[in-house]
């Protein structure tokens, strides 16, 4: 490979704020591919968002769908009310969907063994975040091994490496680096509840993060709220 | 729970024969609940032999539809050729589908989850294979590992276990336990390559491993071969 060629990585790229901060980190090291997940979630617009980030970006996303809803038990995939100005942190709210990074991990590993590509990155974030399981370190460490068992193109120094850039930022951090970075956070969506014209609540446990992030940061928060 | 009510578990069940024999085992200490694959094979025959060997066993079977012939790269989903004859173990061959377990194992752990089961049974075995290395006694327990920081339902004594009664026994081993637990191997199918009316190639990996451990117990292969 030609010493100026970048590597080639994959994205996990949602369309929200942490994962359009991800894609710009990534780009500054790598070639970038973006994985996103139509997975039965109750809005597209976090969809139709990373479509716009990746097009501005000029990268390839692929777009993989799934069906989580088969599994029920989420608010952000069934019929239940997402939870509004609750406490953060105290436990793990209705809107975790089980299993769902693992899934996302799974299907961007074999993506990657396919295209012989050894870097996955993930915008998951262990501090400012509603306690879901599988945003901890714990769980990538442990699916970065276990992605290192599974696959046949991984041998000797060829390993797989799961990238956590914000694992251990505030919401203010994120944007801060964010915004040097170039991302246009206007572009990018977190609310659990949207209007249908695409309104965020303001209100959820994803507005209340973002909001206070850009509070922290003393940046004005583009979004726009019902 | 009442003491006589047997634990629920899942058994992912393709159609074959270490399936079949691995739903059998579970059957003696588990209520069982199976899952199987529609994940985009070029034929149907193994998801034919699944209802069938469900109905027989009077469990419930979920089919649960992903496509991992997007990613292609095998001659299980793509028009790759199925190798005859081949030195089997020599080197991973191109029947391997790039990630496949780690994505049934995925979906289980969601099922699981949901519904609150913490045993997960599958017939992998790392002897009488074709080397594929998601069926490594290493893969099976970094998964496990992995599961057990993926989800919220695992707390203390609760956690998950994958269960693999044929992570070690020969192919004739498995036919042997089978039969005395009541398998009708007529009704499993392992051929890789089958006519259209379903008959076994005779030559593939799978008929090939299949076939010497009917002979290595001594059993008639009851097989419809060409």
């Amino acid at each position: 490979m030609n010493q100026l060629t970048k590597k080639h990585c994959i994205v996990l790229l949602s369309g929200g704020l942490d994962s359009a901060t991800v894609l710009s980190i990534a780009r500054k090291d790598f070639e970038v591919t973006a994985l996103t997940f139509d997975y039965g979630q109750r809005h597209k617009f976090e969809l139709t968002a990373a479509q716009e980030i990746a097009k501005k970006n000029k990268i390839t996303l692929n777009e993989i769908k799934i069906d989580l809803a088969q599994f029920g038990n989420s608010a952000l995939t069934d019929n239940i009310s997402v939870p509004k100005n609750q406490e953060i942190g105290k436990e793990i709210p209705v809107t975790y969907v089980p299993v769902r990074n693992t899934i996302f991990l799974s299907y961007a590993l074999a993506f990657a063994e396919v295209n012989q590509i050894f870097d996955i990155f993930i915008g998951v974030n262990a501090l400012d975040y509603s306690g879901y399981p599988d945003c901890r370190p714990e769980f990538i460490d442990s699916f970065e091994k276990m992605a290192n068992q599974a696959t046949k193109f991984t041998q000797g120094d060829k390993k797989i490496k799961i990238h956590t850039p914000l694992i251990d930022l505030t919401k203010a951090e994120i944007i801060t680096e964010g915004l040097k970075l170039g991302v246009d956070y206007s572009m990018t969506h977190s609310c659990y509840d949207p209007s249908e014209a695409g309104l965020s609540c303001g209100e959820c446990d994803a507005c209340i993060l973002r909001k206070a992030g850009f509070a922290a940061a003393d940046i004005t928060d583009p979004t726009n709220y019902k």
